[in-house]
């Protein structure tokens, strides 16, 4: 299905860089759902990040809802927001010399060079604003539902975050922020670290880590459409992520059984489990606990420094000087992304379960 | 979708643990591709596992292919395999007391308490000999285009084995062993971890190593279906795995750009990259290079050692104490179900790119 | 997604005329449904029909439900039948020359002479009866949401049935039926012309008429997943079929809008139409009223006459005879194929529309 | 996947009659097809139809593609065409009473009064136009493939216009008339009939003809996504469709085997049918020959009479008359919006069968 992902609540993406527009459509989200468009505004502002640590380009994401909507509320229909690209540099845009470890050769050998290359084409992290701005639209409404989704930045090179600890007020604390970190004085190393890369010509990869609260148990799929699997397949179309983690992940690879396991206990009438190292989800259904993830960003891979690399045209070596500014770290950017996209994915499981009509 | 997946290549899987088979369904196999039965039959020995680390049930995996084969061949229609369960202890299964980090309690909230819980029902491991039945035609089929999937045990507690090396040489030394693990004095101290956490009536985690050599630069999608995520989605499905990475994962949380990217150079010909930190994958495309991915397992929930849990349907507390000898590691028995669920994907998406017959 | 069909309630279905079973597997069923064996044989036995107009092969149609089901219902996990081919002559089988009308060439065109062409191998309507067992299963369980499918022969050759009147009396009529004609006496030319041709060495096609009550208004989609083009979908891949309309269907293309429109009026309470003429459903989406549809079928292809055709291998022109004994018609047999893919869309659309729970 | 059509080429819609932009995002297309603008302008030209017969209203259908074209070429990234909405008049327009036989009462019963109703809103014909165009851009590149779609006005009415003859010719006569029709004379009958059913302040239904030439055999699935059974699935999403059938289709209820069964030769090395009762398609699979299928259309539901209906928000009885001029026939437009839908269909089918770059 290629750019359109979900089951009865899905996203189709489309746009370039350099085009016109981006934009995504939304489609199976039920009607009557209210539109803040505050909120909206809110998310890709966030997205834009925080100045002193993120170099985008200027856009100021004027979005329009072109369809899907009526009266400030959804129909029911798909719906479709538009985002111009303003700060459109018409410039030179060479053609052939691979940048190492963007997607330049890929899509080449792809699209066979019929690909609007042009600052990154269809790959470009730009399009991820579209994505945040229906991802805002389904988690807005998800908080009527006392589903709430959060994320922070828990690492960035040799600075570090806590984890989630009381879920709902770090939530909270999170929508308040444009740069997410839960303890104050980590936001300091992160911010240090970030700004040491980018004074070294450099860039520095990260974690983050998603919080959804909410989610009642019994959500999910004992085989293939797991939830771990179907937020990791959402998770890792977001540019720069590597690697997807719930609960103790890769940390599990060191642990006994009796560390990690969950054990249970009856908390005010409700299953609860005492600790969450299976970050929520046994078997591939949720059980009702946080469902909690970390999801691995490399640097990157545009920085100011000398590569070797090659023109796949000529097929010869070649080497490379990447100039202009650019964000030093994906990860002060990326945490609107991911919740956006874990909100769309928690809308569509719930829709799955519940039908339709459930989020409105 | 729940239990098919797969776009043009896809499986469906069925059965429960103590049901009269187990059994899987694959569709979209080119037609005219040999039936190796004694690589099956092969393969599922080595899921089996080694007798000294596996307490797994005594079953002999008998397998019947019933349809989409004639003449020894696939005929090019869905190709259904049964495998008998022929260990079944029909004696008392007790209901309601959920074991922590299975998925009794998770079973229970999505199946209301219909689901056939004996021997863990559906969410048994034991369907994943279903898998790696289908699994084996598409993984021997595939060799014959020159593509190899093989996977080792990177780390089993603070046992470690060394990273792939030469890949050929590595996924063929693989191929002939019932115990993954490419350093020998690494093969010694992680079996040395699996049998002292089952000495402690414990269990331990672990993590594969998978690699793919053999698909060629352009494969994926930029946004959704990227090949990440279509391989995370799949092997999420495999019990007890809480974590995918590809390439450098995690640890690129700890990197610069200039640590990260991969340079590159023109070798014979053919565009490489010097070293393989995106695990063969850029912006969602494979680059040509080997596919490098790590899965994270967490310890085998079943210990025996007294757990606090809860009994679901009286909705009390409980201690549980799992008697009977299990598993203490999936690590060892992991490896040939990780390898069939990557070929699975790995014809899926080369038949998306290259049309229905390609496998052929 | 090939053999597989459906969004939320799916079904696989995989065999060969010739193989050792052929089997469904049915798919997001609710949990706890409960499975009525009688009911299933029944279903079966109305495929087999009525042993004076119909000649298929002998077969006991003896089911066996392999998962998916536990003390007598669903457990919510994918159920699978198999059916055994009992009667297989294993006699010789030619290939190579192609019975017009059949799929012999447009089979060897796909799977490059794979197939297994005995008997029609993955063609064979034989396949239909497992069909039909999982969709009793379905259709059992939409009775008790008070939804209701039946199918009558309209027409057959020169001989017409009457049109449904009293839904809710006549499809439980049929249900008694195994010759389904609503008019006693249409009964008996529709049974004169099956013979009639079957004495000529012939056969004769016809058209089914189905009704489904009990769909409430609002279900479908305005746009790709219609009602109408989610049944039709279903519907064409019963063999045989060529020909799907809804309501008055092409006899519209002689209508004026003052005949074709349904006026509409309040009735207890509830909106109905006054005329059928859109059969149940307006913009893709169902008003409330009876779907209606009805299903042309061709002759059976296999007729006792010399043909013209071709030896496709050789590339030759060919004269051939099909000897033995055929079904002169297939409309007496297929009536409950179509109520069985009739009720899987039907759950599937409820499903996708009120969760996975419904049908329950 | 509601708004999503295809699987390897798929295409998703959106837009509302009075909303700012319609549009449909093409998916899954090969890279490098060119882009000929006056061919989607002619397309979109002939959707709107003849002057003297249509009376839709005043758009000029300025089309712009956003996303996924570079360089007047499709890039093979999700291409994205938006028309806007000119002649939108901001009046009253009431809510409540249906008008009959349109979806007004079916969209209220699943968007539950949300949906943006002026004008059709989402069921609007209108959205037509985003699939004309981006058909368009597949039709012309299966023309460089030697793959053609053409559709005629066969019935209207009592006015009957000849069955297609000598394929080549009639899909190219076709390509240049605005009103389809391959006999002239008919032509003369057709039109009189639409401008007397306005004139009499009615409207008449009618039934489309359609040929695929170019398809080679051997493309299609037997059970399930049969080619019927997709081409039937793409065209009920037509407003006011309500029948398929192929080739013979319906008639073939009346017809013996030895007059239905299509006899075989080999022409010129290549397998024929003498005959083509069956539309080009055996066992779900083409066989070579012509695709040949009739679409049912119903007659336009807005009619200049006085018409019985209900209140749906009152639910009380209602009577209404439609006053404005409407179009009198949908036959005369819908041509070119069946040629789009089946040239995508066509696009999807081989790109399964042959890979994504087939198309280019």
């Amino acid at each position: 299905m290629k750019n359109t992902f979900g089951t009865s609540v899905c996203v189709t993406l489309f746009g370039e860089s350099h085009g016109k527009y981006i934009g995504a459509t939304l489609d199976g989200i039920a009607p009557g759902i209210e539109i803040d468009e505050a909120y909206i505004s809110d998310s890709l502002a966030k997205r834009r990040g925080d100045a002193d640590v993120s170099t985008s380009r200027s856009e100021t994401d004027e979005f329009i809802i072109v369809s899907g909507a009526y009266d400030g509320k959804t129909t029911g229909t798909p719906l479709t927001v538009l985002i111009p690209n303003s700060d459109v540099k018409p410039g030179d845009y060479t053609y052939g010399t691979a940048r190492p470890s963007h997607a330049d050769f890929t899509g080449f050998s792809k699209y066979h060079g019929y690909e609007d290359y042009r600052g990154g084409g269809h790959f470009s992290g730009r399009l991820t604003a579209a994505l945040v701005a229906v991802g805002a639209i389904v988690r807005r409404a998800l908080m009527n539902k006392n589903i709430f989704v959060g994320t922070h930045i828990l690492q960035c090179g040799e600075a570090f975050d806590r984890v989630f600890d009381r879920f709902d007020e770090d939530i909270s604390a999170l929508a308040g922020m444009t740069f997410p970190v839960l303890d104050s004085s980590a936001a300091e190393s992160v911010r240090a670290e970030i700004i040491a890369s980018r004074e070294a010509s450099d860039s520095i990869g990260g974690v983050l880590q998603t919080a959804v609260i909410g989610v009642p148990a019994g959500i999910g799929e004992p085989w293939f459409d797991t939830l771990e699997g179907q937020i990791a397949h959402a998770v890792f179309s977001i540019p720069a992520v590597k690697g997807v983690e719930f609960g103790a992940g890769f940390a599990l690879g060191f642990m006994h059984g009796s560390e990690a396991n969950d054990a249970m206990r009856m908390v005010g009438g409700r299953v609860e489990t005492v600790t969450n190292m299976s970050g929520g989800i046994c078997g591939g259904i949720s059980n009702g606990m946080p469902i909690i993830f970390q999801s691995a960003f490399k640097p990157t891979p545009s920085i100011g420094k000398p590569q070797n690399t090659v023109n796949f045209i000529n097929g010869t070596d070649a080497d490379m000087m990447i100039s202009g500014r650019h964000d030093p770290a994906v990860v002060c950017r990326a945490a609107p992304v991911i919740d956006a996209m874990t909100a769309i994915v928690i809308a569509d499981v719930m829709a799955q379960r519940y039908g339709t009509d459930w989020l409105a």
